[in-house]
């Protein structure tokens, strides 16, 4: 398209029904319009393969309802992360069909689709306390298609407790890793698969967790290869790379 | 193999050819070889599917070459990372057949593995500084049987540049995005693509640049889903799971 | 001013209609207003060109509405800006004509000017929670005697709903971006325009965007020239700075 | 120069000498091309008003000389900041007629242009130590076509220095305001005039001024509005923002 | 004593009366015993010369209540800093003649002494938020028999505000400084006079202060001499060293 | 035991009454016993000689007691730390032998066992304030077997209480210090002492305590060898390696 | 002085032997002079009570030979800290009466004065390493005119050395602490005497100790009030408070 | 040797051969000697048990070979820490007997003593890079009478690597674990020990590692109970603690 634009531009210079100046000043907004690869928002599923998620936090409930009305209109599965009760309710009423993933904290309009995959993701945390993010990541993996299995309260401080679940561990395609305080497990993990591990440092902790970041930097510099990391808490982001992952051999 | 070999051993006990106390000290010796300063994974191959990478920094010459003397006894092919060119005439005189990656820094030992899928990795920097990391990552990729194509210099100040090259970013199946200063460059292809992006900060820049800090935070602080993170100047590590997740259809 | 008040000062010594003590003293007295507990600087619209602004955060209402008593008696329009509704609200009891910009939590006595340049300033959000800070730099500039228009929600992430604006971008004489988690937007405009930018890092985010030091940081490091930066959510700051730049002509 | 290759381009289409898909061809490559390890942007001058200019720290020899090689094609004025004394003599080596800022370490390939504006800069540093960067400042402000005027080393300390240069100080249309340590200066400048302060936070200082993260959070906590900030020691981009702003009005 | 002690001892090794085994088994206990210079806690106020005082935050009303009840039979003068008014009642129950300064959040038990000396300290603070800190400080500082002036909301961004107090600060004898936000007003007070200037770090200000640290930084790296720094709110260190210094003399 | 175990099965094996299959599942069975959120380690008592502890910041209520229930089948005594009221009480609904240790804020199921040892454990304050987590250590260590004494509020500003006790202190076989604020009594016990102190930086402080990180970093640097860290406010933690230390003997 | 300089001013302007324009030029020329890179404060000597001193580091040796050179004219006593051997042979050829101060790196013109008072400044340090950042306090102090005594490597980890020591402590009227590492030592000298404690946290140290910042931190947290704190390795800035408050009293 | 000392003179004092007045001036220089740079602490080896350690980095050879004199005349051994070639030949032209352990960069003089205990300390380190540090803690230990075992490159990323030595690991008294990058070591064998652990981070790493922030923090927040921590590389720190621990029951 651009290059048709481009084209019938050229043509009038030939054809002298546009003068050269105009040309030129039609190149200057040309180049930024239309590139060929995205020309309006609800083209997103299409380029991304998926729906628009919607992050709550710091967004008021008129707002959020208003995105999921317009968002509606093209899309089959809608999700709503970080969303309170509150805002489910808001949500509910508008759209009854809304469901309410309590742990993980999302709003879901439209059906969980069928998995596209027979392989599956796998989501770990090392204790109790990272349950809720680990379920962000579960509720979005399983949104776009995926089968989900979980191995959870699985930390370092009992390391045999892992050693019953290898063969789940080694059957996975992908692997997410939950964890705060020392934030270790995605090392363990990693030197014990030959599958990418994504690594999720959460706000767990007191004293020198310092909110995240003593996990997040034990991830990072991760001594295992095959682990990358996302931003603390952002189980959102975990379990999105972990499905164009298992889903990118299909 | 580890269960076959468990299997053999019980199978030993049961046909008395092997009493209870040795079958009991078995279950702790073969996979792993003492050279009293570093315990070569030699199964490593065979658990993760890649040969174990000699990470150089640090280590003295002796120590390198003694370390690809026991690896080279099980294993094609043997990189060892952070090299410079001294390390590399020392692993030289040795192993003449060794071969030094300059940009990338990296000796590899053995021929590089035809390409074990039609998919390929693209690698894309930011800036001309940051060649380095990205070459490491080429080269590990490469080393892991992946096709990997580049896109250097791509920065966002000029993000123009980035439009001639849609079609190559569109048809990669992992990006690895390579970025110092503000970080922002992973950010937009996230933005663009439906594949995973594997973002690698550097430590180029200056100032409030705090040696990659600020653009480790911009990426792990990515608006676009779909973005994980690695360690500062870890372009090794970015190729390995790159290479991972583009051989997971495999 | 100051120089005419010294000159006739001076003329008094010369003439004898003022003794030299006398003098002396008046070089320290009519430039401030000692309230007990703040000096207003009433002089301050005559040496910067604008009004006293008045920052409510840590402040009490009594001192609010004292400041404001004491500054009406000199300025036409008095902003007081991080106010809340209950702020507001005592305020208003006093000066019944005082208007509230809810978004911008700005409170404003007193007429908006009229432009006194042709040439706008341009206000850009990254995201839907980024627009209170946005508003506090619009309404300032407003009341500084500029044109604002605005551009809210144009992330990096879907980098192609910036390519319908770009006539709007191009066409602005100064541009404040308003972004916060990766603040990769300020890189981005400044790559694209020859005006200077003015870049605003947020608060909004979680876990590494450290209440805004991820995009401070970002901003910083931008890899466009042309781009300057203030304290993180500081949209009065950027208003009143864009508002000084766009006046610079006149 | 690239608006007159576009110009020539055009008419040849017009004149029929060049066919349509041949122009379209043209047009791809034309905004940068390709030298393997750099895209250099020649498109720049059109779209920000300015040459490209080269950061030097980083990149070998070859890299700068070959950059220039591209952009002298197409530009007047080129400008290659951090370089030292040994890359000006490689560039020299290749271009004869270019000229080396010592002070402010900046290579420049041809005239400084005439000024645009009789609207000036002013560079103030609060330090001797703090010239390096003003430097940069002020060359890179000249070669886009200012007058630059200075006032070097009138800090914090002795505050009484600068009361001699009031009427310096309030003249100017922009100012530039160059400190480490305690990085006060800013916040007093700022609050004398009604024109735009560009902070430059140095490297200057010890202990706790952590190359320069002190001076750094100090200007951006100015208490004085109409102050915005760039990144530690980045004289070449407060030159540039503050060329910017000065040729605002023509 | 000590030396008594030591004196006796070593009087009965000689007289026989001890023999040496038990006269060495005593030295292990002695040197750390009583070295001379205090003995018991209610001695606090003649080695360091003023009343213990009780800091609250972190401590229950029975808590503070019973330190009180212990430090009363004692002292005439004592201090309760950081009490809000729920402690001050809880005392005031009590101690009925308990005397609550509110702006400096301290409760006092006992009369303000007289002052010492006729030398003076005189308290600064850059804006109106700093109040309580100065108060703090004030109070404290009146308590150990000082007179101290005042000087409030005299910022840098309206530095002319200061020349009419120019004679008040000259003549101060010791000068304590509060400021937050940018924390520039020390080095100007401190290159103003020649007396020591004891500089107070705020937690007032957003985003980039980071509660205090910016202008705890600030101070630390002042360009003008003379120039020492307590912790960020601690007005309560700033007036007790500001009375030790101002009493140094008596 | 384990030992044991496994003796047995390959006893099993060797007798043939247990196929090769279901030993190996074996390998994988008792040690954990999975409650779908919290696999509990009924075996750690065995292993690490002391009851599993619950860390009961970030539990439900729900989530405790029924971790209680799954450990009150192997264990005699159980300690739930963080444990505020209400958590103390929904646990005594179901276990009325439970005892709330307020100051500590730990519950405890179970009796204290006897002391194994005559050593002692000497837990050491600097301040009041630090008396919470100083006696989250003294349950921990007492509910291990240990004998604990106290020395509560001897901090470093009145060096000399410190003396009276040298007894106390020279007779203990371990040393736990807690202090926040400057954290600088660890080195001086330290440097007093010939047995391993164990010191515990605490939250308590303001301004540039960093909620603990100033006496963290004073810890960690301490001039007196024979101090090691535990986390910030980590009392549980501090008890606990205590009470191994004081063990070992046994 | 400046008082009678304008009130000669004033009278010459009522004696008519001065007109108008020249008066208000005359109120900004004096006080200081222009050397084209530094404005020398002549005046701060009659200012501040003592001589500019010269921070060398970052200048080049014409600087500082022509600051001296500026300097001479005018002063007695001139010192130049930081100064390295290179630095003191460039000025000792010009000014053959230099003496250089090797531990403390101050070179020194003109003689040290009689000590203007009997009260004596202490100094101690905790280790060897901390003497250079002591010396540069001690010479400071002694070039200001005040006599200074040492105790040097006293440190916290062997607390009984300082107690030999007390009396000497005890006798100062203030007493400057050098410390790293733990930064400890302070307090308790806070904690023994009624005397201003000034506090220099020095770099000395690894690991934790950040370069200083624990020390940093540890001093601004002390427990005992009396403490205030200048810049990580600032013995000028501490020998030349303890100057100021040493002499307070005459 | 001290002892002895001391009881020389109590017998001198009994049997008359020195007065009182003597022997009490004697107690006062007993306990150190000045060097004049270095109060050497003659008394720790009895209020310690140990010998004096020399911290060689940032002291010249003369002070350290000056120190070596003063405590070679009452102890038997003396180690100088961080010590390098150059260090120890200057030491040994003076000290024949002295040895160099180059591993552990740590100086000898005198006879390593005979263990005091059959228990053990187990050093572990997780790579290579680390054993540097590792054996700086190995010669602490030994000089103080304790057995050390080792393993060395065991970490967690090959952590099938640990299971075959979990009998040397089960069987250590006490256990050091040394180890950088993401730290993760201490964790997994705090969880499978039940005797107490010395984690010591190492600054080996890059990146994100922030020079052994990442590991210091990891370890500080480890899951698993038992664990404390020391400085960074801090080896000797290690050993010293760990050989008080392991002679607690002696």
């Amino acid at each position: 398209m651009d290059r048709d634009k481009i084209h019938a531009l050229l043509e009038k210079v030939r054809a002298g029904s546009m003068d050269i100046e105009t040309a030129m000043a039609a190149f200057r907004t040309l180049p930024y319009e239309d590139l060929g690869f995205a020309m309006v928002d609800s083209h997103r599923a299409l380029r991304k393969g998926f729906p628009e998620v919607i992050f709550c936090q710091n967004k008021t409930r008129e707002q959020v309802v208003g995105i999921i009305d317009s968002l509606s209109q093209d899309h089959k599965t809608i999700l709503a992360t970080r969303a309170d009760v509150e805002m489910f309710e808001a949500v509910n009423k508008k759209y009854p069909e809304a469901k309410y993933h309590r742990q993980g904290r999302i709003i879901q309009i439209g059906e969980t689709p069928k998995a596209r995959t027979k392989k599956s993701i796998l989501v770990i945390t090392a204790g109790t306390s990272d349950i809720t993010v680990a379920e962000e990541a579960v509720v979005t993996a399983e949104a776009m298609g995926n089968i989900v299995e979980k191995i959870y309260d699985a930390g370092v401080a009992g390391i045999h407790r892992l050693f019953g679940r290898v063969e789940k561990i080694i059957g996975a395609n992908v692997i997410v890793v939950v964890a705060g305080m020392d934030g270790a497990l995605p090392s363990i993990i990693g030197g014990l698969v030959d599958r990418p591990v994504i690594a999720v440092p959460t706000s767990v902790g007191y004293g020198a967790s310092f909110n995240g970041l003593s996990a997040l930097l034990t991830m990072l510099n991760s001594c295992a290869p095959g682990v990358s990391v996302v931003n603390i808490d952002n189980g959102f982001g975990a379990g999105y790379i972990a499905a164009m992952i298992n889903l990118a051999g299909e």
